[in-house]
């Protein structure tokens, strides 16, 4: 099989260098960048300079392949995948954009296309939880997601550094969180309702709203959802002062005759604060929780995780469980372990235990070791 | 006399109509602004709409006047007091510039010109008081300098409000600060050396090495003096984020093709966030310290100034601490009390008791009140 791999950034080389190990699979690497793409050719993996913001290119580019993985950066996500459902090709997707991924739905089954989106660990893994513990339950009352990714070194002032890009990374800190309480959506402010959780052995941790329940929202019927994002404490803090301040803000200000977009501004700042390097370690650490009832008792399920860097192989902890979640999906469509036509959350791939099966295998096989807890949910009151 | 204010701002108003009670004044106001200069026209003072940064016309416009009292921002104070002094008008001056006033001290002397350079508060006022104590003391051992300007309502997140340009603070946030140890000057960054200290009825404070001393550090002969900055606690933390993020450079950074000065950027989000406006009730809380021996015994001296929002004026503390202080010296200077010719810092006019006696009853008449407290220094181990 001829896979495309769309952006070689710190998450898309490391899922190239996954795919080029299984013999039948070719995988070649589209970026802008050439400084990028360097370190791919020395492994012997095709490489192409292509400009992915470029619809009707991406639509040839992905013409010339069987399937696309795409990695791009959030702002053209959306645009990108529409133009390779146009192109006919099955695709998993973590580009995690904006926009609502079901208006590319009719698009994707008139062209035959299964599309998996949101497919790395949060969105991602977590979905893939929720969608099974869903249809495993006879009711679902309360769905708990944390999730962090966090530098080992933790340094002053931000003790964050991530594999994304800080524009993506600042989406997250000011998209309104959307919640679902008492069977309601409802709209809290990014880094909301900040709560400290102890996770051993990384410490006390501050939870707060971010806007990662998306397609869930929608495709699981539950009365409680919530997504909180895990930071170390203090960051909260600050990128409010930020956000507060307008430092995050999209409408241009003017600075001596000149127009200027705060957040462009802010990131070109914070890039080389945030960038997690090659050799920095970091952990991703995630607790999804789904309570609910099972033949008339209560049930629940917990999923934790605690992942690291890989020093042997240089893979970032963030890379490695958010791309390998895409890599496992790549093989298990090209296994027609799942084929539904259309775009699919990663919940709707969670309704086949068979496939769940399958990535929480591959993930084990590289390390990311996930850990099952079923319990009544009645032993204690808090769940964290 | 004819006078003439440069700048209509928080601190140039409030001078110019203190001034145009006395009946031998006649002020006239200049500054760019005509938005600033209509709320004094309304009070018949007269007002001139000229862009103060350009040096022929400052040297032209002084020349029509018998005196001049310079509030313009700091970036351009340095170039507006040489185009006063080549006029030959006598000056106080309160746009507390970087650049060391002495350079201009040949000059003014050959025009026979009295300069009285960094004329306000601190510096200004705790020059007066070190000036004064150094001549009174047989020996001079320390020189310690406390002083803030807050907002009575303390608004996250940064509970600071000025009626300076943020430029001008964010100046103090990066300049490293001269400080005298062991007799020698040594350089810290500014922010550093964050101490707790009490004021009550303010409540805990954070003071932090500043570039205050000034021209202190060269002409008070003591082995100890240093000037710390306070704010209210939290404050410091957070500039130390965006000074260490490069949010304070004057180095441009190229965004999307533009290029920009990220201090001219976040001065920009800063203004309204920062402006103390009409109406806002603000503190200036001011401590000095200067402790060595008179007739073979330890003596201390110390000032102390709660000042608070005259509210009946609507005039802010820190334009009424800044200001009246000028205004005092201008007139100090016209009833002949101070004669130098050449720049003056303030602690030249402390050495002249006279001079002290002046400034502290035209100030305690417009409310301004200093306390004075002289011991041996030796009740407690510390000061403060």
């Amino acid at each position: 099989m001829n896979i495309v791999v769309f952006g070689a950034g710190l998450v898309g080389a490391p899922m190239a260098i996954d795919l080029a190990k299984d013999n039948d699979i070719n995988v070649t690497v589209a970026d802008i960048d050439p400084g990028r793409l360097r370190g791919l050719e020395a492994r012997s993996i095709a490489t192409r300079e292509v400009d992915l913001s470029d619809a009707a290119g991406v639509e040839r580019l992905a013409g010339e392949f069987d399937f696309v993985l795409s990695a791009v950066p959030g702002f053209m996500g959306f645009k990108t995948l529409e133009a390779v459902i146009k192109a006919g090709k099955n695709v998993v997707d973590i580009a995690f954009f904006p926009e609502d991924p079901f208006l590319l739905d009719k698009l994707a089954k008139s062209q035959g296309v299964t599309a998996v989106v949101d497919c790395g660990v949060a969105p991602g893994m977590t979905n893939v939880f929720v969608g099974h513990a869903h249809r495993l339950l006879d009711e679902t009352h309360n769905v708990l997601i944390y999730v962090g990714g966090l530098p080992e070194c933790r340094e002053w002032p931000y003790e964050y550094k991530a594999v994304f890009s800080p524009a993506d990374v600042i989406e997250e800190y000011t998209r309104p969180a959307r919640l679902v309480e008492n069977g309601e959506i409802v709209i809290r402010p990014a880094l909301s309702e900040t709560e400290m959780l102890y996770f051993p052995p990384l410490g006390t941790l501050e939870a707060f709203n971010s806007d990662g329940l998306r397609t869930l929202a929608t495709t699981i019927d539950a009365p409680n959802m919530k997504e909180k994002t895990m930071r170390y404490p203090g960051h909260v803090e600050r990128m409010r002062m930020l956000r507060d301040t307008g430092f995050f803000s999209k409408e241009p200000v003017e600075v001596n005759g000149v127009k200027i977009r705060p957040l462009d501004f802010t990131s070109r700042l914070l890039f080389p604060k945030w960038k997690l390097e090659e050799g920095d370690a970091d952990y991703t650490v995630l607790k999804v929780i789904v309570e609910g009832r099972k033949d008339g008792k209560p049930r629940r399920y917990t999923w934790d995780l605690l992942d690291r860097y890989d020093p042997e192989t240089r893979t970032h902890s963030m890379a490695r469980t958010t791309g390998y979640t895409a890599t496992a999906a790549v093989r298990m469509l090209a296994a027609g372990l799942y084929k539904r036509t259309g775009i699919s959350p990663p919940e709707y791939v969670g309704e086949h235990p068979e496939c769940v099966e399958f990535l929480l295998d591959q993930l084990e096989e590289r390390g990311v070791v996930y850990t099952e807890t079923v319990d009544s949910g009645e032993s204690g009151a808090s769940a964290v």
